[in-house]
């Protein structure tokens, strides 16, 4: 089947021009001046803006974390990513059984996907540990799993020490893969939290206080110096929540280091003053790291115009309000960590980027979509408009306006972080591989049509 | 006449494709995968890149300097830009008869342009002296002559006041015009000169030594100042050749200034040593600003990774070594100022720049061609390849190489400035609205073709 | 007659230690451990502070402004500055008669000052016009006159053009001499009165809003180029106010740039929301640079400590509130320029600066002491405690606590800017050349006692 | 016995007077002009800088570093500290028998220390494990030892981990006590030693290219961040070396953590040259962290002058080239870390400072004596020229030209590292408490007169 939208407003990550897009066979055919086509499906997107799908390189589906598992999977999650404008995620796979090789959480999270997922996907590979097997291990995942990339850890259990990290650093290096980072210092946030439990400070705000600025900062600036001596190996830092890290990371990027930075929308958009709602509310914005000062926000969305952050992500990992995170009640240590938004990534930085003058649509198009495309060896197959690229298409009405509401949402919790807010641009079409998946909020798509996609070496 | 470009790759200043371009009535139509179409010319493009045409907005043809004329005319010198992949240039008039009011040089530039250009122009209007006359007159040429941009000088005969340069701020801001600088200090070049030549300082480095860094830095700041306080006017600073200058261009981005910053191939690639060459070879390079220390370079190719710097031009503004440059073998103050450039710069740019990855080919097209037509109002008729826009493409084939000489160039100058220089990569094809008017560096296209472009307002 | 201080706290710019000072013929003679003379005076200065006597090298005794006179002469002024602490001042003259040379002025300040003075004293020459006579002049003056620091004004009537600036500069450089400036630029300041007059914005808080903080910023930026071409000459920026100016001279000081900066209590302690204070009492707080926002007063202290700023002097020039200040009741513009402050700088920055933590007391003595005699050639006769040196002393009580307020101040002008103020520790013994001048507070010298000081060269 | 040094050029971190020392019981008693004084030794200092003797708070005598002791001893190395013109030492103590307590190494210090130094001397505490034991113990160290600092090491084997730092800090900053600390990453290190010896690269050069400046970078941000995060406890780097970590102390300061920075004449005046000299003589420069490239020392100078590095010292603990250094000639990783230098600093920082024009005399006298004094609780006793001081006197005469080599040397070891070296201004007398103990580079004094100093804790 074909497909003609006509007459919108394409927006790639440096143009925007009138036109319309034949598709055939899932791929964009033609971008054209008044095409005409017969037999074909034509929708009419006068007066809206046509964006590549977006593109969320970092959410956890059915992630376990010990004392609970993330209330999405890959049905619910990638309906929500869907209905957000969302046309492609990559997932961070949790950790299996200790002492697991790396093909055994591939494995686990095929079977989460497969049959399952709504839009497609791909994986990024957890390191929890390092000897020669995983070494080894290594290139296969990268080579034939077609998964380049691995996230390691600076703080939690499965954290890495400096030694571990040089290791996976050069190896990665060596095999084309990216490494990718949770950085935090562990033991700054071991001490502050013992100190705060020990004196019963006990509420959500004190999650905030125990992970400092500093203990990111200095996270950071560790691991940008062991990539940089690692061969200057690639190196992409995931959730930057802080204004300190981003300035080390700038520092590097200036002096020729190799990494790459990703917020999200929390960080540009919600501050600290939220762990102090009444009710307990503050449980809800457990994350790490946790919402920052005011000023922060200020800052990353600078580092968003310069370039200096290229990823905007969205940590998605829902937990409920009035289940799993109550379990934080009398200890925020005990609050499961983590953050619905995989379906709000879109609309949010639509609204309060676009709409209000923060950052203009190519630069909406590129952090969104076309960067971690780029970034995560999707492109071009992923992340923009242009001829032989995948259909994955989404229309967004500017002039929409939409109050987010749990309600109107498709993620499988029961709250958002946005509840009340105002947006106005709002997506109103998701098309992936030119099929029709999203339809004014509604799901249309079916289940288990997304694909795994076999992604390419880091292009750097 | 319709044109099918086939299996090439097409690059945007964010994408890099494959496909096919179709053309019809000089405008790009269709942009496809295995485009069929008959009746049409069809060229094979396979294995080159497809650019959009350069865009320069920086030349000074017929300019009359007083003790000469700059050597090319809107004839030669659009020949030679063609010959050079470059489609569009935005010329930078000249003062007129001291007093004369604005139309009296945009009447007589398009004396000079009309059935002699070979590729689209338009003009940039230029300040001699401010009074309520002029500050009216900008209006009509702003929206009645398409002429959005003007230039004042901080330096020369007809330099601005601080005063001056303030009301042309002010009101270019409300028309949303845009001023752009020539930077630099006045009175510390007077004293330098003044100093040199009376101590007998007369040979060529005298030129660069007599315009230090500072010159260019302090007018610099001076003007970032003014545009600032006078309710934020839009900012173009012309030919900037220091990383002094940078610094400050850059600080004020950061702090809410809207300021461009454009710089041109012999600031990125030759040094000041080029004025202590024997046989008074220090001539040729006598332009102002004077070509800096090599550190510079570094930091000017820094600029544009970064986005600080948006725009390559190049001043083109050549004198014959032979004859008027030689007015300066006695006294370097007497030595025409101006090179030429218009032919080089893409091939320049795109050798030492793309092919050593320095940029990428994105940044390439962005800086060449798409962001001048953005700041200056050509876009999106002109700087992309996106349908709708002009068909001025140019093909680039990777595999050229070349070595540059004056015998091979178009410029109607005894010399070149780069003059045995080795490239890879070259321009083998260059059309204008669908029309071919160079083809293997032969010249094809017709006198006269070339267009005056109405331009709209700044964007910003 | 001899002294003898017994059991203070000397402090010097880099030490503190217990000691006895025994003073012979105006000169310190000895410092020593329990020392024992006999006929001569003792005071007992246990747990007091012993400091050097305040250097204020920036007041306008007697300046005529056209529309008045500031209130202090070289009486009350020195009266009011040894009761505050201070031992010498380095008197800022006024503009002549047009066209006068310098010995005109110098000449008239001496009539001035001779037989008036209670403390020592100096004169900054001020330059009003530049010509081949009066660069000649710049020797005698200096030479014989004693007066090696003169003043330029780059805003006002008599400001100079940047080619005066310049031949000021390396005419002093030659001579050893000091150029020291007000920096504002004229013209931002010009347009921005017009248009806030003409919209009739007439209240005190226009002043401000009339010298935006880039105006002063460019101003030095501009100067600070100029000084540096000029074979890089000495320069000391007068009443610094903004963290943007102290920016460009930290920058400058960095790469080499012989600059000095002074502030003012008043930016240090006080904000631009005095402007807005009811029934025109904002006028009181009518000065040039204007007192600014709150944030730079943390960036000066910054300046102060981390020695990038190396003297707080005053800008003393009183006008009546109920008289010459009412002038600017219907339009700020015409009010006259100055706050009275000579009398409350060592109490300010001894109780905000050193018993706040601010500071140390080696710094405060550096600052309002050492630093000024060094750089205008007052050093080692004035500025420490040092054998040899002047027996210029003055005691602080740290635990007298004084509330600020104008009945207990002794400068002749009807408020002070600093009313209600309470302030911890506080001279209470000032001594000049070995006599004392002031006692708790009271005026005990003798009028005409203070000698004016032939200075020296600039020491850089 | 008493003491009148008359006529010289007295020279403090802030002033410079001409004047007479009058001594007595080892004390400076007076300071005076023209003393007069019966029955006293009388030294004629005409036309000599009188400044406090040198404090050199880095040195390691006695030190067994496992494959060999540094070759001076408390005799020998404290001879050559006089001769070199410092009167104090403040040693850092060598690690004992693994988990010896914090008393173990205080009493075989004293041990080391008793009836051998000839001048004064302090100690710092070594931390080489964490429990509470240790904790609890550096009570007595700080406050009945008086040894208010301790060493901790982020490399070798006993390096404390990010918990154990944080521990340490805390507990310190509780006491009153300094964290000093050797900052390199130690995984770092570790890689790229076993990397080049695996490729068989030995030579001395990759000594340096094992410990490059991102290892000691790394670890200064750590740690500075580990001390902010524990309540902001005081943090001194030791041996700074590079640009880089230059850097990060002045980010640090800037933002009001409480660090301080040592240098050491081998970082101002040497470079990673020295490592490729023929015949195996790099292994004479073999010391942690290495010497650098040139453009570091630039910086640190600066560092210098701008304040944000205090102090210069020595890290003073030479190995025989001939002997042990030997034991690196088939591998740099084999060759003992050290070099001497207790007896050069003075002379060079004098020679290559204040001759030079790098420094000021004030800011030579406070970075090599008081500003060291200060931080480690010596001062006043130490480090000033005051009344109430220890009469700890140097003189300089500054036209003695004098070639640095070997044999004029008092260092107990077979080379220096700056042989040949050329040098104006040299101490020509020492005198300790009164005593005079070299004279002419001749030590007339007395084996075992250094007294151990009990240290005050921190001041800050």
């Amino acid at each position: 089947m074909s497909t003609l939208i006509k007459n919108g407003i394409i927006a790639t990550a440096s143009d925007v021009f009138k036109g319309d897009l034949y598709i055939e066979s899932g791929i964009i055919k033609e971008i054209g001046l008044k095409l005409e086509k017969s037999r074909c499906h034509v929708i009419d997107a006068e007066g809206k803006y046509i964006i590549p799908g977006g593109v969320d390189v970092h959410t956890h589906l059915n992630l376990d974390v010990g004392i609970g598992v993330s209330n999405d999977d890959f049905y619910t999650g990638t309906v929500a990513a869907a209905c957000g404008g969302t046309t492609t995620i990559v997932d961070h796979m949790g950790f299996g059984p200790k002492g697991c090789n790396l093909h055994h959480q591939v494995k686990v999270y095929h079977e989460y996907a497969k049959n399952n997922a709504v839009i497609d996907y791909g994986f990024h590979g957890v390191i929890q540990h390092i000897n020669d097997d995983i070494l080894k291990e290594m290139k296969d995942i990268i080579e034939i799993e077609g998964i380049p990339s691995f996230k390691i850890y600076l703080t939690y259990d499965f954290k890495l020490s400096d030694e571990e990290a040089i290791k996976t650093l050069l190896r990665l290096k060596k095999l084309g893969g990216l490494t990718t980072v949770h950085a935090e210092n562990h033991y700054m946030i071991k001490y502050l939290k013992k100190k705060f439990i020990d004196n019963r400070k006990i509420q959500p705000i004190y999650h905030a206080l125990s992970r400092p600025e500093e203990s990111e900062a200095e996270a950071i600036s560790r691991i940008i110096h062991l990539a940089y001596v690692s061969d200057n190996a690639p190196l992409y830092i995931v959730h930057l929540s802080t204004k300190l890290g981003l300035d080390y990371i700038k520092r590097a990027q200036e002096t020729g280091c190799n990494v790459y930075a990703e917020t999200c929308p929390q960080y540009l958009l919600l501050d600290e003053e939220k762990y102090n709602l009444p009710n307990n509310e503050g449980l809800k914005y457990i994350m790490s790291p946790p919402i920052r000062k005011k000023h922060n926000q200020k800052a990353l969305w600078k580092g968003i115009r310069d370039g200096n952050i290229q990823v905007i992500a969205t940590d998605h990992c829902p937990f409920s309000f009035y289940r799993e995170k109550q379990m934080g009640r009398e200890d925020f240590t005990k609050c499961p960590n983590g953050i619905p938004g995989v379906e709000t990534r879109i609309p949010l930085i639509f609204s309060e980027g676009v709409m209000k003058n923060r950052i203009d649509i190519n630069k909406f198009v590129e952090v969104t979509s076309t960067a971690p495309s780029k970034i995560f060896g999707l492109y071009p197959k992923k992340g923009t408009i242009a001829v032989g690229s995948d259909a994955d298409i989404v229309l967004i009405d500017t002039k929409k306006e939409v109050v987010l509401t749990k309600k109107i949402l498709h993620e499988n919790v029961d709250y958002t972080c946005y509840e009340g807010m105002k947006l106005v641009g709002y997506p109103i079409l998701t098309m992936v591989r030119g099929k029709i998946v999203v339809k004014n909020h509604d799901f249309v798509g079916e289940k288990g049509y997304g694909e795994f996609i076999c992604r390419r070496k880091n292009i750097s």
